[in-house]
């Protein structure tokens, strides 16, 4: 694996993208709604008067194709129904395999293989030896995102998470996740919840989220520390003067970012401060729905980490700097990186000295010059 | 709609999520990639050592849960596929309706009830009138993120834009979009296409992304402006001297942002800046997939902008501050924002002060203490 950190380079600048649902778009959002709206309303209104500056006939035209997109709309409101079925169907699927997995690490049922004679040879650790001990605080430590949010004090406590799941809601959209603690000694709470309301769309935004209450025991809670000082000299009391302090904990994904209903005199750097926050909310609670949870052995035997960097090297080893390979039935396209430009025949260079531009050197045919709709991508 | 304004500050502040792809993790992955490498690798390192040190009873019970996951990780796999498949079949589908907007864009077609009277009676501008008239820059104009892309200069060029298409690749896995002009003054391609690479896996990150090389036409490129300056006094040369010099254009997209292979000498400056460009290279491009291409008659009529705003002022009006009504069957749960925590009976303060915490304040019954797994999440 040497040779994969001088591999990496090129990965490394990457973007992560699709389901990872954008975690970025705080901001954008926020001046979207917030500063250009004006803006948009504006390029709404202006269109509505475009439409009524076009001829008649384009007019016609346009509400054809306005027949088109709702039939198309109609069509897609199908998709997201049968995807969401398929999805459901799926997670219904991997349920018995969850249920076996929650029953395995913490000693419902134990494997077969493990004999009374394994079990009495260790007898003396058999307290702490039920089912998979740690099972999900390991887990959650191998991946990246998350153990930077799990502290030493933290770590005692998830000792008792005995599983972790998930589902949609749909009144608000979004999804909860719940973390079921076995009894313990720092609070109260069988299970804690995590709720994010998505603002469905195009873009599904994460509108806000919802934290469980945590019921600490007394002198137990882990998001605060207690602080003793000394009295000043000369106070009246001898009692030392307690403060207590917001820390660092996992815990505090149950108490997230509040969003301020009235925001109009909040300035700029406490909003991005805010949308730094909700995205980094949002993207703990995403880790553990989209990793955590359905990979959850890969995670706690390590598998998982190794995963994610195959996937990245498999990419490059593949991949290369053939660009040519990759491309298909299109005569017609340039798609080479920079660095091959000058492997091949480019023609002469243009009069204005324009180095990257060219002038017919590749083959434009006339098939690619299409007068009827051009054929469909062929890759798909 | 005046009073959408006031309501949007708790949405404004919202995230973009889910299927927008995240298009902020390039910092994360550059990160993770270069400096975190070795930090990983001791994670994952140190797991087979943690495996090493389970008893054999554990360690048994960890190969059974790697089965269940290896079970789960082939059902995945088929779920995958089928919503490949499914996402292909809709595709399919929406085929036949682009191919009639483009053909009634473009006056390939002409649509029912225009007739040869209308046309006998605009016939002086008939030339313009073919089709719909800019019906893709108007559509991408109208898009906030596309709008900042397309500059004066450009619109003459992408009022040759015929149709926008996109398909999947495969390998590498990706996307490819594949813009088709008429036959213009500005260049001689016929079809610009901009390839998107990712890197698959539970975060499907960009790679690269790879843009056709424009032949421009002499003195035609958009994306260079020419300098003449005059030559300095007692220059043996009278020409002027002409430079060209890099500007900002729509066409930009075709020639993407580079990573350098080697990158170790770069600073973290350089490499926040390449990332942010990716990040705006990768949002431009799923902006035109997602949008622009499935919703093109809405944009060029402005109702997909006035439909953003919907979806957040729906949620706005549905949401509100009721957060009790949206839970739902755990009688454990005390998701109550902060503002309401004084509308309950808490018990009494702790010894040590801590405002926040309670001590046994809220109903933990029975029931919600599982010692089997506790029920499925009913919402989904």
């Amino acid at each position: 694996m040497s040779d994969l950190a001088t591999d990496l380079p090129a990965a490394a600048a990457a973007l992560s993208a699709e389901d990872r649902a954008g975690l970025v778009n705080a901001l954008k959002y926020y001046y979207h709604g917030r500063i250009n709206f004006d803006k948009l309303q504006l390029l709404a209104g202006e269109h509505v008067d475009v439409l009524q500056t076009l001829s008649t006939k384009v007019r016609q035209r346009v509400e054809v194709l306005k027949v088109l997109q709702s039939q198309h709309d109609e069509l897609e409101t199908k998709f997201l129904e049968e995807r969401a079925q398929l999805e459901a169907k799926y997670q219904k699927l991997y349920e018995p395999l969850y249920t076996k997995r929650y029953e395995i690490v913490n000693g419902v049922i134990d494997v077969e293989g493990i004999t009374a004679e394994d079990a009495l040879g260790e007898e003396n650790k058999a307290d702490e030896e039920k089912g998979v001990p740690n099972f999900w605080l390991t887990a959650m430590q191998t991946n990246e995102t998350l153990a930077e949010e799990i502290n030493e004090r933290d770590e005692e406590a998830l000792k008792y998470l005995k599983d972790i799941k998930w589902c949609k809601i749909n009144n608000p959209k979004g999804f909860k996740l719940e973390f079921y603690f076995d009894s313990n000694p720092y609070f109260q709470n069988s299970v804690l919840t995590k709720t994010y309301h998505m603002i469905e769309g195009d873009d599904p935004i994460l509108e806000k989220s919802i934290g469980t209450e945590i019921e600490w025991h007394p002198a137990k809670c882990l998001t605060q520390k207690i602080l003793k000082k000394k009295p000043k000299k000369g106070s009246k009391s001898a009692k030392p003067i307690i403060k207590t302090e917001e820390c660092e904990s996992f815990f505090n994904i149950f108490n997230p970012p509040q969003i301020p209903e009235d925001d109009d005199d909040i300035d700029d750097n406490v909003v991005e401060e805010l949308q730094n926050l909700m995205e980094h909310d949002y993207d703990i609670g995403s880790t553990i729905r989209d990793k955590i949870i359905p990979h959850a052995v890969s995670w706690f035997t390590g598998e998982a980490v190794q995963s994610d960097f195959e996937d990245i090297e498999d990419e490059e080893d593949g991949d290369g700097d053939e660009n040519e390979d990759e491309e298909d039935d299109n005569d017609d396209e340039d798609e080479d990186d920079e660095e091959d430009e000058d492997d091949e025949d480019d023609g002469e260079e243009e009069e204005e000295g324009k180095g990257k531009s060219k002038s017919g050197g590749r083959a434009q045919t006339g098939k690619d010059q299409p007068t009827e709709r051009p054929p469909d991508c062929k890759q798909q």
